[in-house]
Protein backbone atom coordinates (compact mmCIF):
# COMPACT_ATOMS: atom_id res chain seq x y z
CA UNK A 1 0.00 0.00 0.00
CA UNK A 2 1.38 3.22 -0.42
CA UNK A 3 1.13 5.34 2.26
CA UNK A 4 2.88 8.33 1.11
CA UNK A 5 0.41 8.63 -2.41
CA UNK A 6 2.14 11.90 -3.14
CA UNK A 7 5.80 11.33 -3.19
CA UNK A 8 7.20 9.58 -6.30
CA UNK A 9 7.15 5.77 -6.50
CA UNK A 10 9.99 4.30 -8.66
CA UNK A 11 11.34 1.25 -10.37
CA UNK A 12 14.43 -0.25 -8.15
CA UNK A 13 16.52 -2.58 -9.98
CA UNK A 14 19.86 -4.48 -9.12
CA UNK A 15 22.90 -5.14 -11.68
CA UNK A 16 25.39 -7.75 -11.49
CA UNK A 17 29.39 -7.13 -12.56
CA UNK A 18 30.87 -11.11 -12.32
CA UNK A 19 34.32 -10.68 -13.33
CA UNK A 20 36.42 -14.33 -13.96
CA UNK A 21 39.73 -15.50 -13.34
CA UNK A 22 40.29 -19.13 -16.00
CA UNK A 23 43.96 -19.11 -14.81
CA UNK A 24 45.33 -16.95 -17.79
CA UNK A 25 42.83 -13.84 -17.88
CA UNK A 26 40.20 -12.16 -16.52
CA UNK A 27 37.35 -12.08 -17.91
CA UNK A 28 33.68 -10.05 -17.72
CA UNK A 29 30.02 -12.16 -17.13
CA UNK A 30 27.43 -10.53 -20.24
CA UNK A 31 24.99 -11.47 -21.24
CA UNK A 32 22.60 -10.36 -24.54
CA UNK A 33 19.52 -8.32 -23.99
CA UNK A 34 16.86 -10.23 -25.01
CA UNK A 35 13.79 -6.96 -25.46
CA UNK A 36 13.65 -3.80 -26.46
CA UNK A 37 15.17 -1.29 -25.84
CA UNK A 38 18.62 -2.14 -27.06
CA UNK A 39 17.78 -5.99 -27.85
CA UNK A 40 20.27 -8.18 -28.64
CA UNK A 41 22.95 -5.44 -27.15
CA UNK A 42 25.04 -7.20 -24.49
CA UNK A 43 24.58 -5.93 -20.38
CA UNK A 44 25.46 -6.87 -16.98
CA UNK A 45 23.18 -9.21 -15.52
CA UNK A 46 20.00 -6.67 -14.18
CA UNK A 47 16.47 -6.81 -13.10
CA UNK A 48 13.76 -5.14 -11.14
CA UNK A 49 13.30 -5.69 -6.92
CA UNK A 50 10.56 -7.65 -6.35
CA UNK A 51 7.93 -7.44 -3.25
CA UNK A 52 9.32 -8.57 -0.40
CA UNK A 53 12.63 -9.08 -1.67
CA UNK A 54 16.21 -7.22 -0.51
CA UNK A 55 18.29 -6.05 -2.72
CA UNK A 56 20.98 -8.33 -2.21
CA UNK A 57 18.10 -11.12 -2.93
CA UNK A 58 16.98 -9.56 -5.65
CA UNK A 59 21.03 -9.56 -7.24
CA UNK A 60 21.09 -13.73 -6.28
CA UNK A 61 17.93 -14.10 -7.84
CA UNK A 62 18.58 -12.49 -10.97
CA UNK A 63 22.52 -13.51 -11.49
CA UNK A 64 20.84 -17.54 -11.30
CA UNK A 65 18.31 -16.81 -13.61
CA UNK A 66 19.91 -15.36 -16.20
CA UNK A 67 23.50 -16.91 -15.83
CA UNK A 68 22.79 -20.19 -13.32
CA UNK A 69 25.27 -18.75 -11.11
CA UNK A 70 24.27 -19.98 -7.66
CA UNK A 71 26.08 -18.98 -4.09
CA UNK A 72 28.16 -16.81 -5.71
CA UNK A 73 29.25 -13.91 -3.28
CA UNK A 74 28.62 -10.36 -4.25
CA UNK A 75 29.30 -7.43 -2.14
CA UNK A 76 27.55 -4.00 -2.94
CA UNK A 77 29.18 -1.51 -5.13
CA UNK A 78 27.35 1.65 -5.72
CA UNK A 79 23.98 2.74 -6.37
CA UNK A 80 23.27 4.87 -9.59
CA UNK A 81 20.44 7.07 -9.72
CA UNK A 82 21.15 9.54 -12.43
CA UNK A 83 17.34 10.27 -13.68
CA UNK A 84 18.20 9.25 -17.16
CA UNK A 85 20.09 6.80 -16.84
CA UNK A 86 17.06 4.21 -18.01
CA UNK A 87 15.71 5.62 -21.47
CA UNK A 88 12.55 3.41 -20.57
CA UNK A 89 11.71 4.60 -17.06
CA UNK A 90 13.37 6.19 -14.44
CA UNK A 91 15.26 3.32 -12.41
CA UNK A 92 17.50 3.70 -9.58
CA UNK A 93 19.84 0.36 -9.78
CA UNK A 94 22.14 -1.14 -6.79
CA UNK A 95 25.04 -2.79 -8.22
CA UNK A 96 27.37 -5.67 -6.73
CA UNK A 97 30.33 -7.52 -7.68
CA UNK A 98 32.14 -10.17 -7.76
CA UNK A 99 35.29 -11.95 -8.75
CA UNK A 100 35.27 -15.89 -8.91
CA UNK A 101 37.16 -18.78 -10.02
CA UNK A 102 35.56 -19.33 -13.28
CA UNK A 103 36.64 -23.18 -13.40
CA UNK A 104 34.55 -23.56 -9.62
CA UNK A 105 31.27 -22.51 -11.46
CA UNK A 106 32.01 -23.83 -15.17
CA UNK A 107 29.12 -26.31 -14.84
CA UNK A 108 26.36 -23.77 -13.64
CA UNK A 109 27.22 -21.66 -16.40
CA UNK A 110 25.60 -24.17 -18.65
CA UNK A 111 24.45 -23.66 -22.62
CA UNK A 112 20.46 -23.35 -20.96
CA UNK A 113 21.63 -19.61 -20.50
CA UNK A 114 23.01 -17.39 -23.15
CA UNK A 115 25.71 -15.61 -20.56
CA UNK A 116 29.49 -15.41 -22.10
CA UNK A 117 32.92 -14.57 -20.28
CA UNK A 118 34.34 -11.85 -22.55
CA UNK A 119 37.91 -10.61 -22.17
CA UNK A 120 38.12 -7.45 -20.55
CA UNK A 121 40.17 -6.03 -23.41
CA UNK A 122 37.38 -7.75 -26.02
CA UNK A 123 34.10 -6.41 -24.00
CA UNK A 124 31.65 -4.91 -25.95
CA UNK A 125 30.23 -1.56 -25.42
CA UNK A 126 27.53 -1.46 -22.73
CA UNK A 127 23.64 -0.91 -22.87
CA UNK A 128 22.91 2.08 -20.75
CA UNK A 129 25.63 3.52 -18.15
CA UNK A 130 26.88 -0.27 -17.49
CA UNK A 131 30.12 1.03 -18.97
CA UNK A 132 30.34 3.26 -16.68
CA UNK A 133 29.44 0.58 -13.64
CA UNK A 134 31.69 -2.06 -14.98
CA UNK A 135 35.09 0.33 -14.85
CA UNK A 136 33.91 1.37 -11.02
CA UNK A 137 33.66 -1.98 -10.12
CA UNK A 138 37.18 -2.42 -11.70
CA UNK A 139 38.69 0.27 -9.65
CA UNK A 140 37.25 -1.14 -6.68
CA UNK A 141 38.65 -4.42 -7.13
CA UNK A 142 42.58 -2.87 -7.99
CA UNK A 143 41.47 -0.82 -4.59
CA UNK A 144 41.12 -3.94 -2.93
CA UNK A 145 43.72 -6.02 -4.55
CA UNK A 146 45.97 -3.85 -3.05
CA UNK A 147 45.42 -4.49 0.14
CA UNK A 148 44.25 -7.52 0.89
CA UNK A 149 44.82 -11.34 -0.77
CA UNK A 150 41.89 -11.29 -2.37
CA UNK A 151 43.64 -12.16 -5.76
CA UNK A 152 45.41 -15.26 -4.23
CA UNK A 153 42.36 -16.69 -2.80
CA UNK A 154 41.70 -17.12 -7.22
CA UNK A 155 44.86 -19.23 -7.52
CA UNK A 156 45.51 -22.80 -6.16
CA UNK A 157 47.32 -23.05 -2.59
CA UNK A 158 50.64 -23.91 -4.88
CA UNK A 159 51.03 -21.31 -8.06
CA UNK A 160 53.80 -20.66 -10.22
CA UNK A 161 54.91 -16.88 -10.74
CA UNK A 162 54.07 -16.72 -14.29
CA UNK A 163 50.25 -17.63 -13.32
CA UNK A 164 50.31 -14.77 -10.59
CA UNK A 165 51.68 -12.55 -13.18
CA UNK A 166 48.83 -13.17 -15.21
CA UNK A 167 46.29 -12.60 -12.35
CA UNK A 168 48.12 -9.22 -11.62
CA UNK A 169 48.86 -7.59 -15.21
CA UNK A 170 44.57 -8.82 -15.56
CA UNK A 171 43.18 -7.07 -12.93
CA UNK A 172 46.05 -3.98 -13.44
CA UNK A 173 45.32 -4.43 -17.36
CA UNK A 174 49.25 -3.74 -17.84
CA UNK A 175 51.87 -6.16 -18.83
CA UNK A 176 55.07 -6.61 -16.89
CA UNK A 177 58.12 -7.14 -17.78
CA UNK A 178 58.58 -10.78 -16.56
CA UNK A 179 61.98 -10.43 -14.84
CA UNK A 180 61.24 -7.30 -12.91
CA UNK A 181 58.00 -8.86 -11.84
CA UNK A 182 59.56 -11.94 -10.56
CA UNK A 183 62.02 -9.81 -8.74
CA UNK A 184 59.71 -7.90 -7.45
CA UNK A 185 57.48 -10.02 -6.13
CA UNK A 186 60.03 -12.30 -4.82
CA UNK A 187 61.84 -9.05 -3.03
CA UNK A 188 58.16 -8.90 -1.28
CA UNK A 189 59.58 -11.84 1.19
CA UNK A 190 55.83 -13.23 1.46
CA UNK A 191 56.12 -16.09 -1.58
CA UNK A 192 57.36 -19.28 0.07
CA UNK A 193 59.23 -21.92 -2.90
CA UNK A 194 58.22 -25.09 -2.93
CA UNK A 195 60.39 -27.85 -3.94
CA UNK A 196 58.15 -28.98 -7.30
CA UNK A 197 58.11 -27.33 -10.49
CA UNK A 198 55.11 -27.03 -12.64
CA UNK A 199 56.26 -28.31 -16.27
CA UNK A 200 53.25 -28.68 -17.68
CA UNK A 201 53.19 -24.54 -19.16
CA UNK A 202 56.84 -24.40 -20.20
CA UNK A 203 59.69 -26.60 -21.35
CA UNK A 204 62.16 -25.04 -18.43
CA UNK A 205 59.04 -25.34 -15.69
CA UNK A 206 58.72 -22.99 -13.12
CA UNK A 207 58.75 -23.35 -9.17
CA UNK A 208 55.58 -23.97 -7.30
CA UNK A 209 55.00 -20.99 -4.42
CA UNK A 210 53.51 -20.62 -1.48
CA UNK A 211 51.49 -17.71 -0.10
CA UNK A 212 53.07 -17.09 3.37
CA UNK A 213 49.78 -16.16 5.00
CA UNK A 214 50.76 -14.72 8.11
CA UNK A 215 53.22 -13.00 7.04
CA UNK A 216 51.28 -10.99 4.56
CA UNK A 217 48.93 -10.10 7.29
CA UNK A 218 51.63 -9.15 10.03
CA UNK A 219 52.94 -6.86 7.23
CA UNK A 220 49.55 -4.78 6.71
CA UNK A 221 49.72 -5.17 10.15
CA UNK A 222 52.93 -3.59 10.65
CA UNK A 223 51.56 -0.60 8.23
CA UNK A 224 48.57 0.04 9.84
CA UNK A 225 50.54 0.34 13.16
CA UNK A 226 50.35 4.11 12.75
CA UNK A 227 46.62 3.42 13.87
CA UNK A 228 46.84 2.58 17.57
CA UNK A 229 44.76 -0.44 17.52
CA UNK A 230 44.71 -1.64 13.68
CA UNK A 231 43.10 -5.23 14.64
CA UNK A 232 39.27 -3.97 14.06
CA UNK A 233 39.95 -2.59 10.80
CA UNK A 234 41.34 -5.65 8.96
CA UNK A 235 38.15 -6.65 6.98
CA UNK B 1 5.23 7.49 -16.97
CA UNK B 2 5.18 4.16 -15.43
CA UNK B 3 6.19 2.00 -18.91
CA UNK B 4 6.51 -1.14 -16.42
CA UNK B 5 3.14 -1.28 -14.99
CA UNK B 6 3.12 -4.22 -13.83
CA UNK B 7 6.78 -3.73 -11.52
CA UNK B 8 6.52 -2.89 -8.25
CA UNK B 9 7.21 0.88 -8.14
CA UNK B 10 9.07 1.76 -4.12
CA UNK B 11 9.88 5.14 -2.35
CA UNK B 12 13.62 5.75 -2.54
CA UNK B 13 14.87 7.94 0.10
CA UNK B 14 18.46 9.00 1.38
CA UNK B 15 19.51 9.34 5.00
CA UNK B 16 22.52 11.81 5.37
CA UNK B 17 24.98 10.35 8.89
CA UNK B 18 27.36 14.08 8.91
CA UNK B 19 30.11 13.15 11.80
CA UNK B 20 31.91 16.07 13.41
CA UNK B 21 34.78 17.44 15.22
CA UNK B 22 35.13 20.20 17.31
CA UNK B 23 38.73 19.63 18.74
CA UNK B 24 37.71 17.70 21.36
CA UNK B 25 35.30 15.05 20.08
CA UNK B 26 34.11 13.53 17.58
CA UNK B 27 30.05 13.67 17.29
CA UNK B 28 26.57 12.77 15.63
CA UNK B 29 24.33 15.23 13.88
CA UNK B 30 21.01 14.35 14.52
CA UNK B 31 17.10 15.86 13.96
CA UNK B 32 13.69 14.96 16.02
CA UNK B 33 11.64 13.85 13.51
CA UNK B 34 8.62 16.25 13.35
CA UNK B 35 5.51 13.81 12.18
CA UNK B 36 4.52 10.13 13.13
CA UNK B 37 5.35 7.43 13.46
CA UNK B 38 8.32 8.15 15.94
CA UNK B 39 7.56 11.75 16.13
CA UNK B 40 10.03 13.22 18.30
CA UNK B 41 12.30 10.75 18.20
CA UNK B 42 15.80 11.28 17.09
CA UNK B 43 16.80 10.52 13.44
CA UNK B 44 19.48 11.13 10.83
CA UNK B 45 18.31 13.55 8.22
CA UNK B 46 16.64 11.52 5.50
CA UNK B 47 14.09 12.22 2.96
CA UNK B 48 12.53 11.26 -0.55
CA UNK B 49 14.37 11.43 -3.17
CA UNK B 50 12.47 13.65 -6.13
CA UNK B 51 11.58 13.43 -9.81
CA UNK B 52 14.63 14.66 -11.91
CA UNK B 53 17.01 14.53 -9.34
CA UNK B 54 19.99 11.77 -8.56
CA UNK B 55 20.39 10.40 -4.86
CA UNK B 56 23.42 12.05 -4.43
CA UNK B 57 21.63 15.78 -5.08
CA UNK B 58 18.43 14.17 -3.23
CA UNK B 59 21.22 13.94 -0.13
CA UNK B 60 22.53 17.45 -0.54
CA UNK B 61 19.29 18.90 -0.78
CA UNK B 62 17.75 17.05 2.19
CA UNK B 63 20.75 17.90 4.45
CA UNK B 64 20.43 22.14 3.29
CA UNK B 65 16.72 21.51 4.31
CA UNK B 66 16.96 19.89 7.53
CA UNK B 67 20.16 20.96 9.21
CA UNK B 68 21.37 24.34 6.82
CA UNK B 69 24.67 22.94 6.17
CA UNK B 70 25.62 23.23 3.04
CA UNK B 71 28.60 22.47 0.44
CA UNK B 72 29.83 19.01 2.63
CA UNK B 73 31.06 16.78 0.24
CA UNK B 74 29.73 13.31 1.38
CA UNK B 75 30.01 9.61 0.11
CA UNK B 76 27.86 7.04 -0.78
CA UNK B 77 27.27 4.57 2.28
CA UNK B 78 25.76 1.75 0.84
CA UNK B 79 21.62 1.18 -0.10
CA UNK B 80 19.80 0.01 2.87
CA UNK B 81 16.54 -2.08 1.41
CA UNK B 82 15.25 -4.52 4.15
CA UNK B 83 11.52 -5.05 2.78
CA UNK B 84 10.28 -4.20 6.62
CA UNK B 85 13.21 -1.74 7.30
CA UNK B 86 10.26 1.37 7.12
CA UNK B 87 7.53 0.34 8.92
CA UNK B 88 4.89 2.89 7.00
CA UNK B 89 5.68 1.63 3.97
CA UNK B 90 8.82 -0.31 2.05
CA UNK B 91 11.59 2.32 1.48
CA UNK B 92 14.60 1.60 -0.14
CA UNK B 93 17.45 4.66 1.27
CA UNK B 94 21.28 4.90 0.13
CA UNK B 95 22.81 6.35 2.88
CA UNK B 96 25.88 8.86 2.35
CA UNK B 97 27.90 9.95 4.87
CA UNK B 98 30.68 12.77 5.88
CA UNK B 99 33.39 13.68 8.84
CA UNK B 100 33.59 18.02 9.22
CA UNK B 101 34.91 20.24 11.10
CA UNK B 102 32.49 21.71 13.53
CA UNK B 103 33.92 25.35 13.54
CA UNK B 104 34.11 25.36 10.06
CA UNK B 105 30.53 24.45 9.60
CA UNK B 106 28.86 26.26 12.89
CA UNK B 107 27.24 29.17 11.64
CA UNK B 108 25.38 27.35 8.85
CA UNK B 109 23.40 25.11 11.92
CA UNK B 110 21.64 27.73 13.23
CA UNK B 111 18.79 27.85 15.67
CA UNK B 112 16.35 27.78 12.55
CA UNK B 113 16.76 24.34 12.64
CA UNK B 114 16.69 21.96 15.37
CA UNK B 115 19.76 19.69 14.56
CA UNK B 116 22.03 18.93 17.70
CA UNK B 117 25.34 17.51 17.71
CA UNK B 118 25.64 14.41 20.01
CA UNK B 119 29.02 12.90 21.54
CA UNK B 120 28.92 9.47 19.96
CA UNK B 121 28.84 8.02 23.34
CA UNK B 122 25.87 10.00 24.54
CA UNK B 123 23.93 9.40 21.33
CA UNK B 124 19.65 8.52 21.48
CA UNK B 125 18.39 5.42 20.16
CA UNK B 126 17.77 6.44 16.39
CA UNK B 127 14.67 5.90 14.63
CA UNK B 128 14.06 2.49 11.95
CA UNK B 129 17.83 1.10 11.27
CA UNK B 130 19.41 4.38 11.57
CA UNK B 131 21.55 2.75 14.37
CA UNK B 132 22.85 0.45 11.76
CA UNK B 133 23.97 2.91 9.49
CA UNK B 134 25.09 4.77 11.87
CA UNK B 135 27.40 1.74 12.66
CA UNK B 136 28.75 1.10 9.18
CA UNK B 137 29.52 4.71 8.39
CA UNK B 138 31.46 4.54 11.61
CA UNK B 139 33.50 1.36 10.46
CA UNK B 140 34.10 2.48 7.29
CA UNK B 141 35.83 5.91 9.04
CA UNK B 142 37.87 4.08 10.84
CA UNK B 143 39.01 1.57 7.93
CA UNK B 144 39.81 5.10 5.82
CA UNK B 145 40.75 6.62 8.36
CA UNK B 146 43.81 3.71 8.85
CA UNK B 147 45.29 4.20 5.42
CA UNK B 148 44.99 7.66 4.55
CA UNK B 149 45.46 11.27 6.11
CA UNK B 150 41.98 11.74 6.46
CA UNK B 151 41.84 12.87 10.05
CA UNK B 152 44.59 15.12 9.58
CA UNK B 153 42.52 17.43 7.11
CA UNK B 154 40.28 18.11 10.30
CA UNK B 155 43.46 19.26 12.16
CA UNK B 156 44.73 22.73 12.23
CA UNK B 157 47.98 22.65 10.26
CA UNK B 158 50.05 22.62 13.55
CA UNK B 159 48.62 20.35 16.34
CA UNK B 160 49.40 18.81 19.54
CA UNK B 161 49.70 15.40 20.32
CA UNK B 162 46.94 15.75 23.29
CA UNK B 163 44.97 17.02 20.13
CA UNK B 164 45.58 14.55 17.94
CA UNK B 165 45.27 11.52 20.53
CA UNK B 166 41.49 13.20 21.24
CA UNK B 167 40.93 12.76 17.70
CA UNK B 168 41.96 9.30 17.32
CA UNK B 169 39.82 8.49 20.86
CA UNK B 170 37.06 9.47 19.18
CA UNK B 171 37.18 8.04 15.93
CA UNK B 172 38.32 4.84 17.24
CA UNK B 173 36.35 4.98 20.75
CA UNK B 174 38.87 4.01 23.02
CA UNK B 175 40.84 5.77 26.00
CA UNK B 176 44.72 5.31 25.17
CA UNK B 177 47.76 6.03 27.55
CA UNK B 178 48.85 9.24 27.25
CA UNK B 179 52.82 8.09 27.57
CA UNK B 180 52.14 5.18 25.24
CA UNK B 181 50.25 6.98 22.26
CA UNK B 182 52.65 9.64 22.61
CA UNK B 183 55.65 7.29 22.20
CA UNK B 184 53.73 4.92 19.26
CA UNK B 185 52.87 8.36 17.14
CA UNK B 186 55.99 9.56 17.31
CA UNK B 187 58.10 6.32 16.71
CA UNK B 188 56.21 6.40 13.05
CA UNK B 189 58.54 9.52 12.38
CA UNK B 190 55.57 11.03 10.68
CA UNK B 191 55.79 14.09 12.64
CA UNK B 192 57.81 16.84 12.34
CA UNK B 193 58.41 18.98 15.74
CA UNK B 194 57.66 22.65 16.20
CA UNK B 195 59.48 25.25 18.24
CA UNK B 196 56.27 26.78 19.42
CA UNK B 197 54.24 25.22 22.03
CA UNK B 198 50.36 25.62 23.05
CA UNK B 199 50.20 26.78 26.05
CA UNK B 200 46.73 27.29 26.61
CA UNK B 201 45.47 24.00 27.44
CA UNK B 202 47.83 22.79 30.21
CA UNK B 203 50.35 24.76 32.52
CA UNK B 204 53.74 22.76 31.15
CA UNK B 205 52.63 23.55 27.22
CA UNK B 206 52.48 21.03 24.32
CA UNK B 207 54.54 21.58 21.14
CA UNK B 208 53.21 21.64 18.07
CA UNK B 209 53.78 19.22 15.12
CA UNK B 210 53.30 19.21 11.72
CA UNK B 211 52.00 15.83 10.05
CA UNK B 212 55.10 14.86 7.19
CA UNK B 213 52.71 14.41 4.26
CA UNK B 214 55.33 13.35 1.76
CA UNK B 215 56.79 10.89 4.29
CA UNK B 216 52.86 9.80 5.13
CA UNK B 217 52.25 9.44 1.16
CA UNK B 218 56.02 7.40 0.84
CA UNK B 219 55.11 4.70 3.74
CA UNK B 220 51.71 4.28 2.05
CA UNK B 221 53.15 3.93 -1.01
CA UNK B 222 55.76 0.98 -0.36
CA UNK B 223 53.25 -1.07 2.05
CA UNK B 224 51.51 -0.53 -1.43
CA UNK B 225 54.64 -2.01 -3.19
CA UNK B 226 53.91 -5.73 -3.58
CA UNK B 227 51.70 -4.36 -6.28
CA UNK B 228 53.30 -3.12 -8.83
CA UNK B 229 52.01 0.41 -9.83
CA UNK B 230 50.43 2.01 -6.94
CA UNK B 231 50.12 4.85 -8.07
CA UNK B 232 46.54 4.17 -9.62
CA UNK B 233 45.12 3.20 -6.44
CA UNK B 234 45.52 6.63 -4.13
CA UNK B 235 42.43 7.19 -3.72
Amino acid sequence: MNRYPLQKHVLVAVDCIIFGFDGYHIKLLLIQRGFKPEKNKWSLMGGFVQEGESPQDAANRVLKQLTGLEGVYMEQLHTFGHPQRDPVERTITVAYSALIDIHKYEKQISDEYHAEWFLLTEKPRLIFDHDEMTELAKKQLRYKAAFHPVLFELLPAKFTIPLLQSLYEGVYDTVFDNRNFSRKILSTGLLIKQKQKDKLNSKKGAFYYKLDKKKYKADFKSFLNFVPNPDKFII
